[in-house]
């Protein structure tokens, strides 16, 4: 892998802008784009858990990664999750993704069978061998069920195509272990998935963060991302709280396990970016609790109070 | 729902019999049809996870429903799995069964983003909505991640187009409850997934079995069926203790948690029915393990020693 | 061990009547034990989850223990639990059973360390070797974190101390293999914890129940467990009801997970048998809930409705 | 709470020494406890899961307590952990440790019964009632199955007894939004277990680590923890990857999930620090994975390569 191709901060795991139940809100894919752009993300991830791939049709995966690139245009890195239950619909949609000229895949273990570990590094190594784009794993349990242990990762690191691992898991004795392994090959890229510990991720040795706020607010993570490479702890206690208290407020407003990317939606749409539609089986917050996704937008300075006022 | 339509006994949850990765076995799949419906099954489900539905593209899914309803010629019943992480998929995928005249469908959670109860049955009720064939839930956390819990069964119990509950949870405290609640709905039918549950499931009031082993000896879970219906204890247990024993031999060869689905493959392949592939992320069980399939095989007197041998 | 130290039947795992903190209700516990026995139980057990035994201290068991063995007056089996997260507390109060002639000890996994099995079985072990009384495992590992799994229970299955496992899992795919198992040993003894699932395990071959609700309404359980034991299934049907439905109303009214407990404690003290207080970490239910209660009796008939107006 | 009583900095979850299974090796306590102090630490934690605490009888756990003061005599921090199934005993032992002058206790949530939180919380304010010393929580679901959820948290900050909190889940989105709750009450003080996340845990605002590894080398976790405070990012890179090695060679030697214990006794059994035996359920590492043991404290620079070859 060239150094061109290395990634590195913030990459924003892009919610998928829906205008209907099997239709792309491409108005609103394009407002998103350009706000994160210009928020200074350095990358964004199209069709991961935050983008609800598992709910679209492939015609409109399709379409998503078309279009976002299209708008992209090279500004920022394109990364295309290909997770699905079946491996030759994985390998179909990275060849799509190599073909529009996206930049890397990423690839969770396949959600449906309870499998083992050897199963794993099995099937990793088939998808690795069929595709020609850079694989980022993707270890997030609490959806996949199955966890990249450390192990596999230890006999998966220096597989010429995996580029490195998106750990979502929470887990930061795992996260720790992971970038202890990566020191044996520097172009092994660890980045976190949770926002809320991006600046620890980073401190100790991390890549950078795949941080769902950085939607709604991509200035705030970028800004927390560069603190933390440089180590002004001042700064990061100071950023770190401001992403704790919008994480609390924004995705506690919905009831779990799915408020995050309930209130994610929301907010977008409150803030006028784009359609707060979801994708079944998750279903948009209305009434009071989208009130108070308002309140908690004003309160925390994203929303002026004065434009909501009249937008009500 | 009209009488016709009402199910009972053991249905088969047909394995998909490979010829290469995304390639159906179709005279494998003609004989095993075969010789179930000979071994007095009453319906077969396609596209279950002993089907490994979720690993297969939507053409082969597609072909094999086409095939299978066209072999099985109404002999017997065909209901046909759409659970899928995309709502528009399942859709498409009961319209397509339909237009084919399966019997039934059958959907389990969305098996990706863990969902809370509410939104559970707001999924069901739009799936029911937009599907015409009778829907069977299907309850299997430790694949789904999500159950259809007690009060939102209750909840649906008396939704027109839901016709009953598979479950294979393995939890008894809860089949009985689902049990006691279809009282309320006689023609709510309630089958149980564990093999090893059969008879006590029919004796507590279940309708019937949806039992893998069924794929490779449909004639004893049969009779264990009949036995329980009409209270037979010692038949019970005679045959329990053989469904038992199959069961704790052949799919305990491989390593769990897919013991269940390579051995039974593995075994069907042995004993000369179908092939033995398995769609990825699964593989085939090879060389001493494959070997022990077979010696297993002989003991339970599924295959002949001699035939074997020949055939080694 | 002798054909006299055989046990089978309904076992009532007795609830522990406090008068307060670390005080024993003496007259409930007399009240209780001879209400149970006129039931026509086959057995007591103390000491259980049931009897709340890790809450309690060391003297309170004693005294429990000596009390209850004088009541019983060798009418029916007493049973005693000596599980404990300390080996050497479990081995006194073991020896402590022994001397008060108590007629079996029971003990599930130490509660605290999650081990492996290799360690639990030699822990079972040490037990074993260093008690007198016949030792009957306790699989819940609900409460203990780790099972008896069925490879361990094979390696204990002879061991000559060991008279036989008490399975509260639920979990009958495991119930089975354990009786199963027992074949090969007929004096080993395999007894059913949740009472939901009483006839479906002497159906298959279990020896009885150790059932919360016989503390409550203890012909019930004597008769469901003669009707299982004789194969009626029309009784069995009848009576599985009624088991059925006063678990689903009683042990529903306190949050889960201690609604079973709650439940029961405040049922037994609203129908005046003995005190309803509960050791913490547990509270006890009151106002409406404990009138909820009230109510469900009144509905089960197993209160008066008049007498509870008068005592209201 | 007076600043005296503040604490900070390296708690060594001290190991119970044990000549035999229900008696002190006080020579190694001795000598454990002075070299711990020797290194610097500022508190030693009695009676934790480090300690085994849960399988030693109540006189086994009060004479630890008083040699271990009378040893300490004041020099550090004395903290004692009370978490029993029973809140009897726990008051006792709180009173005990309360006489024997020691600074604080400490508390997990009782671990048998799942309990929901409010239960969780009532318990936690009556045993602070009735305890006199400073009393922090200790989450541990792993352990104790129930953890202090945040909300619970929050409504037991202000407590006046309640000195801060101890958590040992490894997530640190949980240990996040706890140091924000407590900058609404500055002398609520939170400690991280797993010495894997020291580092990141002081950087984030814990106020220092309960690190079970400091039993065996003192001063690497003083310094880690000293670097963390100034924030001197290279240090902290530097000792970080020792103390990752650390745990990574010692603690995979005994199989999961004991094996942080079986190496950490066995370790300190290999340095001639204390004896190495376990109390039960927990058993001692022998033969070749003690000889692993040695090699690693060979390799990690912790025991002479001479000094080894003599005593072997």
């Amino acid at each position: 892998m060239s150094s061109a191709s290395l990634f590195r901060g913030i990459i924003v795991p892009l919610v998928t802008p829906l205008a209907d139940r099997d239709r792309l809100d491409e108005p609103g894919l394009k407002k998103l784009l350009e706000r994160v752009i210009a928020g200074g993300v350095h990358g964004v991830f199209l069709l991961g858990s935050t983008g609800e791939a598992p709910s679209l049709t492939e015609h409109l995966k399709r379409e998503l990664v078309s279009k976002a690139v299209e708008i992209v245009n090279r500004r920022v890195k394109v990364i295309v999750g290909i997770t699905d239950t079946s491996l030759v619909d994985s390998i179909e949609l990275a060849a799509f993704a190599a073909e529009e000229r996206a930049d890397a895949i990423v690839a969770a273990p396949p959600p449906y069978f309870p499998i083992h570990q050897a199963d794993l590094r099995a099937y990793v190594e088939t998808l690795a061998e069929n595709c020609e784009l850079p694989l980022f794993l993707y270890n997030m349990p609490s959806h996949s069920k199955v966890a990249f242990e450390v192990p596999t990762v230890r006999q998966l690191l220096h597989h010429p195509r995996i580029a490195g691992l998106k750990d979502s898991s929470g887990n930061m004795l795992y996260f720790n272990q992971i970038v202890q392994l990566a020191q044996e090959r520097p172009s092994f890229q660890v980045f976190i998935g949770p926002e809320e510990l991006l600046a620890e991720s980073v401190l100790v040795g991390g890549k950078g963060g795949i941080c769902g706020g950085a939607n709604l607010f991509p200035e705030l993570y970028v800004e927390l991302y560069n603190a933390a490479t440089i180590g002004d702890l001042a700064s990061i206690h100071r950023l770190q709280h401001r992403v704790l208290r919008l994480a609390s407020k924004l995705y506690s407003v919905g009831d779990p396990p799915s408020g995050y990317l309930t209130g994610l939606k929301c907010a977008l749409s409150c803030m006028g970016i784009c359609s707060g539609r979801l994708a079944e089986p998750l279903r948009s917050l209305t009434g009071e609790k989208s009130d108070a996704i308002v309140q908690h937008l004003q309160d925390l300075g994203l929303v002026d109070r004065q434009a909501t006022a009249v937008r009500a």
